[in-house]
């Protein structure tokens, strides 16, 4: 027997008579299987209907069968008078195509604020409650569901955000969707068509909003940041009708709006009928400071709530959500529907079953944790490594600010930190025009692991010391 | 004891002790879930810790601690010195409110084409491709992933488009969204932004695509349809630079467009540098006509391939895909960056996985066998009850159409249909301004049973005899 002609017991083919699957189906599956993975290489020969049926004790048409529907399929090629062999591949010939493009680089230690740790994503209780979703929805749920989002979801939102950040909710007026970006377009649109042309942003304020909301076609308006947050003095000159703000943990200066702040806000916008959008998008890590309300509880028709999962579990699952006033729920959620028309359902369910199992709570409490650990130890190597550096925002969030004197500095830090294989930040990616705030690195730690820490860090001041040798 | 305070057994907890998960951790899912489904309901007392922690023959500090947690999720409420018992719950409050709006009447018969038989949908093998997606995916694709889609599933369906619609398909030029129109809304805004003002549709063609379409900016201008399809003579008077067509079965009409339409399409497209989009929206079920290969075949540089998950599997999965000329996969992908910013990814993979398995062309063989079975006898019911009204669009797709005289018998039909409780649509719904071809009833044979049809269309036919006799 040729080398190429891989041997019955070599496909690797076992048939269970007991097995529901019928056999043909079985053994095409498996065949289909070994292509796939690469077992059986293209070109290889496969052995006769006659021999397999023999060795599998199954009749030839079982076997003919099985080739057949795999050389329609395209993954068997069939010669008149010869066996059947492995037919190359569409499915293989795309995979060379399609290879992601390397952005050139891999870091030593890549230290942006991007994603959560998602090694630690429940992938056990996740696969649980998708299970169950599927189990449990009705077969309306998977047709055109409610554009605004099911309503198990709703419901649960509604209870965890009331029973968390004290908002004032109500299921009718939860909005789901792909998350705070996605909201924020949504809400930008909505806007956009009441002839708005401007939205007020914290300055700073993360950049891809602002490129987000100008697609849009509104424009983006810089509202500075003191210690205490937003300063809401200056809103009051700007002429805009809305705001986005978030007041439990500012990005990325890291700071909390002041209980007279908050006041002065709301106090804004009720006299200038104006909307606050309150952007609480990482509110469940918090550290050392005592656990602030949100805005939205206290004056629930002029707050926009915005929240996902995209920090909490993870970016992938694209489940955001927003509490609107009553006056906005219909524009917002017609910008949903004449966007992606409704979000997927079994997602939607499988969230629902997943906060209403407590799971959240859970996982949330144990990420809280291993974030503190995480922060603590970033402190204490950038203090003992780059004692001459203050550090900023470190009371709650996923990622601090090592400040730095000047945009120049930035850069050179940001220049030298590349050279030695670490990605990092700088504040000024996310200013608007007018910027005359701190500068500096935006360091996260939230996907890099405890024992790596002092590692990354010490590297950093490195990378940095040389630059003020250089 | 009180007729409130439930014994321990009747909270039926069960403890397992050989389970992994902790002693307090199942009385307190066990009781979280009593609570849950009403089995304990807001007001009744719990047993002393002392009391369950000895019925159990768990220590009293893992009843405490049960209660502590759920008494922190507002499920249980504690007084002092009493039991704690059932809180009032907030969700159970918030479920009260958020009950979804009934849309007031319930149909004897819904025969309007909206979602394909949801009660076919595929579970058990899309939980496996599920469950797959979960246990094999990377870290990295829980975050934020390519905004074209995953790598695996760009591979998968090109391979599929390649096989079953003879399409040209390169992964590169592949794009999944969120479903047909969000991908055609996309589009509309990619030539927006590039200066186009109007997007010609077939007249009629699906009035919730003119409706999204309206919503970016564009105004749809509708071209002629006759038996051959789209009458291309007209496009070329009508100085467009893009129109959406469905050659392989026109919506809601039901022809193909002839061979030498397709030709005299694709020569303007090229003539007049224009955009074709071809909505492939259920080339799937096709059954007295041969496949006819795409469009996008012929000309891939001019023509945009649209499809979708909504017809083959079910509308909430919000599976959507575009194959994409060069020169548009940069603007429409950036379109879909600024939309949702990403589609999720553990869908993506499980449709990967799907389609790797032979799963989505099975589902798709047993469905177009099974529509099929209710086209003919939706045909045969017709033909017999409703003799005098011709048929149209019956090779192909999930509706045909009962052919009425104008748009006054197409609205009386509609009213005397309502009356009886059976839901239709007529052409008129779907057409654009100029529309003189054939009016009637569009009536969907893909979410009725085989054994409802004859007394769905005797109904409809009593019904709409009433009309004439009136």
């Amino acid at each position: 027997m040729s080398p190429r002609r891989p041997q019955v017991r070599e496909l690797l083919i076992r048939i269970d008579g007991d097995a529901k699957a019928p056999l043909g189906r079985q053994v095409e599956e498996q065949l289909r299987e070994a292509i796939r993975c690469g077992r059986l290489a293209a070109g290889e020969q496969l052995p006769s209907t006659r021999m397999l049926a023999n060795d599998l004790a199954v009749s030839r048409g079982v076997i003919a069968r099985a080739y057949g529907q795999l050389a329609a399929e395209g993954y068997l090629a069939v010669r008149q008078g010869a066996n059947p062999y492995v037919a190359p591949l569409l499915s293989q010939q795309a995979q060379t195509r399609a290879q992601p493009k390397e952005n050139g680089r891999r870091w030593r230690f890549d230290l942006r604020p991007e994603s959560p740790d998602l090694s630690q994503f429940p992938r056990r209780q996740w696969s649980r409650s998708l299970q169950c979703a599927l189990k449990n929805a009705s077969d309306r749920e998977l047709g055109y569901i409610d554009r605004c989002g099911l309503p198990q979801l709703r419901r649960e939102l509604s209870a965890y955000l009331a029973r968390v950040r004290g908002a004032d909710v109500d299921p009718d007026r939860v909005l789901i969707t792909a998350g705070s970006t996605h909201t924020l377009t949504l809400i930008g649109r909505a806007l956009l068509r009441q002839g708005q042309t401007r939205l007020a942003f914290e300055n700073p304020s993360h950049c891809l909003l602002h490129t987000m909301v100008r697609r849009t076609g509104l424009e983006p308006t810089g509202i500075p940041v003191d210690d205490d947050g937003l300063v809401v003095d200056k809103l009051e000159q700007s002429d805009v009708k809305c705001v986005v703000v978030s007041p439990a943990h500012q990005f990325p200066l890291g700071v909390a709006l002041a209980p007279e702040r908050r006041m002065q806000l709301l106090e804004w916008a009720k006299r200038s009928d104006c909307i606050l959008v309150e952007d609480d998008y990482d509110a469940e890590f918090r550290y050392d400071r005592p656990p602030a309300e949100c805005l939205q509880a206290l004056e629930p028709e002029r707050v926009v709530y915005l929240g996902s999962a995209s920090k909490s579990l993870a970016p992938a699952l694209r489940l955001g959500w927003a509490i609107l006033p009553s006056s906005l729920v219909e524009p917002v959620s017609a910008e949903l529907h004449a966007s992606t028309l409704l979000q997927p359902s079994l997602e939607q369910l499988a969230f629902a079953d997943f906060l209403a199992r407590g799971e959240f709570d859970r996982h949330v409490h144990k990420m809280r944790a291993s974030y503190q650990r995480r922060r603590d130890l970033t402190i204490t190597a950038l203090q003992a490594e780059l004692p001459e550096l203050p550090l900023r925002g470190i009371a709650a969030g996923l990622n601090l600010i090592v400040e730095l004197p000047g945009q120049e500095q930035e850069e050179t830090a940001l220049r030298n930190a590349a050279a030695a294989g670490i990605a990092v930040e700088t504040v000024t990616r996310h200013t608007l025009a007018g910027y005359c705030g701190p500068r500096g690195l935006l360091i996260s730690f939230a996907e890099i692991s405890e024992p790596t820490i002092p590692h990354a860090i010490r590297s950093l001041a490195q990378a940095l010391h040389g630059q003020s040798t250089e």
